[in-house]
């Protein structure tokens, strides 16, 4: 069933998991127009979404929220632990490997790595900031699944190749540059500037 | 003509322009093929967006690089600085407030608040944490147009509703929740645990 999900609806799956997590504290159900307003999308949308995975709710109900969020989970695979390296021990490096968000969603930061010497030994959260150089010994050691890459951008390209080599197929990249994806990953990103940049137009219309 | 651009067009504009911005050392001009797979979407979809804008290219050359740059910059509205405050000034607060990828695009932060007591005063990046309790007066006194909001996902809904009541109307969202938004105020959302569900659905196919 998993392959016949749109691509643009597997997209949508987290988001609707985010607000689904803040709503479960007002109560068992929601309704698909609840659900929708908070996720910003037109209610409509969100029954054909999850008629997708199977599930319409009951007429008059709305969905149950924790039936709804364990499907959501079962179809993202978010059952499981995720092993994460962040790349680059900087601000937001740092920031990523404490961010308290990911345990809920199963992303488990094990272990944070840099070129730089001054750097490398510090801590980070409970972890030690690890050389770079180690990092195919590190991912093997640890069953790392999935990179992040938050270094500048002028580093990036050359991070995401050495996680490609290291055998990391999953990266999400924060580095503020399109990356040339390696065969056989598969590249998410985050750019804030691009966002910020919406802001930016929709401040002068 | 800026109110007549789709919005999934506008999206996708600070995109193109990021990867039109990595691509300007490789030459003047672009195709729609080379741009659509940097910005990993179909050169159709490209050649659409662009004629939103007014520009075609021309065959056989494709479009200039530095045209179509202004062009985005100008619909965007980033032809001008926008002063911006960061909110939080834990690790991911900082790493803004550092970032050096705003200056391209015209973001200065030119305030960092906290409401932790141990934070006042500190400096981050030729800056100086100052008080949340302040945020009014700070906004008022430098202009400032754009909140990020960079906290733990409880505190977010009361910043953003102070952000509201000093008069801010346009808001990034870093902290992992779905924030109500204040009436006549535009959000953004970055949440990057969202962007990481998707990467283990894709592992998972």
């Amino acid at each position: 069933m998993k392959n016949q999900i749109p691509a643009a609806t597997v997209a949508r799956l987290p988001r609707y998991l985010r607000c689904l997590s803040d709503m479960v504290d007002s109560g068992a159900n929601c309704s698909s127009e609840q659900l929708a307003e908070v996720a910003g999308v037109n209610s409509a949308q969100v029954r054909k979404d999850f008629s997708c995975l199977g599930s319409s709710g009951t007429r008059g109900v709305g969905y149950d929220i924790n039936d709804l969020r364990n499907q959501i989970r079962n179809v993202l695979g978010l059952t499981r632990t995720y092993p994460v390296v962040v790349v680059g021990a900087g601000n937001l490096g740092s920031a990523l490997t404490n961010y308290k968000g990911f345990e809920a969603w199963g992303f488990e930061v094990v272990a944070v790595v840099d070129i730089d010497d001054a750097k490398i030994g510090e801590p980070v959260d409970g972890l030690e900031v690890e050389s770079m150089y180690r990092l195919g010994e590190i991912v093997e050691e640890r069953g790392i699944e999935i990179g992040i890459i938050a270094t500048p951008a002028i580093a990036a390209q050359g991070v995401a190749n050495r996680l490609a080599d290291a055998g990391i197929t999953s990266i999400l990249n924060l580095a503020p540059t399109v990356l040339r994806i390696p065969d056989g990953v598969y590249i998410r990103r985050v750019d804030i500037s691009t966002e910020m940049g919406i802001l930016a137009f929709h401040r002068n219309t």
